[in-house]
């Protein structure tokens, strides 16, 4: 058994992992996902319980309540904001309601950018990110992409590499999206995870940007992926078009339970998070170095490693896999290497967990390795097919 | 304070009852919407409390565990199933998959179909359904229709008069389908409620139609709206096509939870709720019949009726809502008239306060109605225009 367990082309699939290396899918340590690892605030998990009677109603499909709390939490109307089945379905009714001819990406990043635009027809053309910007790329070549494209995503902080554009880079593409009338969809799944002060977005710019479109994400800062809460802010004139193409009910009831009860959780959560992965994240980097790891400086609750000689992405992920630790590859992000993967950053325990597993997989001789190395070599090849596949079409 | 309360075009809308009518959302009697009156079975509410921690992880997006005990239920392999966020999902994915030019549709039927079907691009037309056929459209018009579309939907049975079309109709129009190059989509959101030895359905020859898509709810029958779930059946060449239009994890985790312990759940809970039907649909149209309503003989677990002289559904709407009771106006339906409501069967408790509530409503002389009467004249014109609005495109 060789060959990546991407098949739906993201992380956190237990599921292909269980199959593929044994085991119980709710027993693997999940390092492919970027969840918060505190789990959901306890008033979460508490909404929940007691709104499960909420089950055997329709959603309501105004979202009203959720909307009336982020309105009043970000500052904007509830004109500008649009509730989304998960950041994912946020993003597919940008481009059912845009409908954009071209659409940009700046790689290596989310695959779901591209994947979404091809799927709902738009040509996809995108910018390269340098290694020496640790994969950002440089606004100039942003700013030219933008000349040829009508709508841009970019990740903020950028998945898999976790960095953040500076915000006068930012201010730079926004005003540049009005001269070429191009629509800039800023993706900031990750940013709650960065401490305030070092966030670099312009969510409270928006009214001075009318063609900037934010996406947040509610599932991934407060652990609830399982559920799929995320949302847009912006120009209203986009809002409605994503909302005419919006399925009735496509938010699920116990979502807006749990997003009100996110909203109303307060700062302390927030705070320990924020702490905990700032502290972890130091901490894994240190460790993954010394073990001949290198590793990009993220700022978000992930991190994107290249794994030391004689190691692969495929070979690495699974090596882990059979010991029950499940990674992220990213051998098929456009731009990155064999050897990069992508790891999440957990908590104190799960953290020492995977070193030690990890610690042990590289302390085995290059001799040991033999067999890895064949199998790396099939491996390659299913990866190239893989990631030739992904940048044809989606995968699924 | 008049006009109607479909603001989104749907029943079940609590929300805007309560701040049309006063009280408190989850305080009404909601006849409005056709959910199982028993609540889920209980071994769906336990699996919801024990798998409440599935939130933590994302949701399967190949949805295996679900669609495996489908297969076997339904004696159809897995590629011949979608599973959707809703039904609602399924249908929106099939337009998107096929991109139909043309859709057709029989009126007065469920309004999402030709909703979805303008909101992503098609033109829609339709046949129309028969007041001395119980709102059913004659084979032939359907036949007709087929001609000159590339994609149908059908009803089965339908909504809002609750009717089935016989078997045998039922497969003179799949050759049809496959003579004519269309593509009939069934939907059976509501078939579980008919006794299985009076089903009128395709499920069991869909191998033998390669143009025959069968749509299927699992949130009515099961109680469980608030979550989300819905599947299709069919050619594998069409799930597919369905299958590259869906969003990553557009089905949430617990509604996944929820579907695999409501088709582990058992006969018993089924033959329950059919018998119940059964039982309260008949009682409660000899009681609306003897209120001097008028009752389309219905086969689904909701009536639609037109309500006596000097009523209108706004004015039922409205007198009924402010004691406690939601209904469905119907009067913005195609083909029917402004004194057409739906009512759902419910349980006998439940259908007690509903019948109550309704005679004291229309025990009231016609001199104490004249407020009512003027009101009517206003709801009227509101109506039509609403009834315009939602011809010409997606109320939201």
């Amino acid at each position: 058994m060789t060959g990546y367990i991407e098949v739906f082309g993201h992380g956190g699939d237990v599921e292909t992992a269980a199959s593929r290396f044994g085991g119980n899918a709710t027993d693997y340590l999940d390092y492919s996902a970027n969840i918060n690892p505190l789990g959901p605030p306890k008033e979460v998990l508490e909404a929940l319980q007691q709104g499960l009677h909420s089950v055997l109603r329709y959603p309501d499909p105004g979202h009203r309540g959720f909307k009336a709390l982020l309105s009043e939490r970000l500052g904007v109307t509830q004109e500008q904001i649009s509730v989304g089945n998960g950041a994912a379905e946020s993003m597919a009714l940008i481009l059912l309601g845009l409908a954009p001819r071209r659409v940009g990406t700046v790689e290596p990043g989310f695959s779901e950018y591209r994947a979404l635009a091809r799927q709902f027809g738009s040509e996809v053309t995108h910018a390269m990110g340098r290694e020496e910007l640790n994969w950002r790329a440089r606004p100039e070549d942003i700013e030219w992409l933008m000349e040829e494209v009508d709508l841009l995503f970019l990740g903020q902080p950028n998945n898999p590499n976790g960095v953040q554009y500076p915000l006068e880079v930012l201010h730079r593409l926004a005003r540049k999206a009005e001269e070429s009338d191009t629509v800039l969809v800023i993706d900031e799944a990750f940013i709650d995870f960065i401490p305030a002060a070092e966030r670099q977005s312009l969510a409270s710019d928006i009214n001075t940007y009318p063609n900037v479109i934010i996406i947040r994400s509610m599932t991934k800062f407060y652990a609830i992926p399982g559920l799929r809460l995320g949302y847009a802010i912006g120009n209203p004139k986009y809002i409605q078009a994503m909302t005419r193409k919006q399925v009735t009910w496509s938010v699920n009831g116990l979502a807006l339970v749990a997003g009100e009860a996110c909203l109303r959780s307060g700062e302390r959560y927030e705070q320990q998070t924020i702490t905990l992965i700032a502290q972890e994240r130091e901490r894994l980097v240190a460790a993954l170095e010394s073990y001949g790891c290198s590793v990009t400086p993220g700022e978000a609750n992930f991190l994107l490693v290249h794994v030391p000689h004689f190691w692969t992405a495929a070979s690495m992920q699974e090596a882990l896999g059979r010991r029950g630790v499940l990674i992220r590859s990213c051998a098929m992000y456009p731009g990155l290497r064999a050897g990069h993967v992508r790891f999440a950053v957990k908590d104190a325990r799960a953290n020492d967990r995977l070193l030690e597993v990890l610690g042990s997989v590289l302390e085995r001789s290059e001799d040991q390795n033999e067999d890895l190395a064949v199998a790396d070599q099939e491996n390659q090849q299913e990866y190239t097919q893989h990631s030739e596949k992904i940048k044809g079409g989606r995968q699924l």
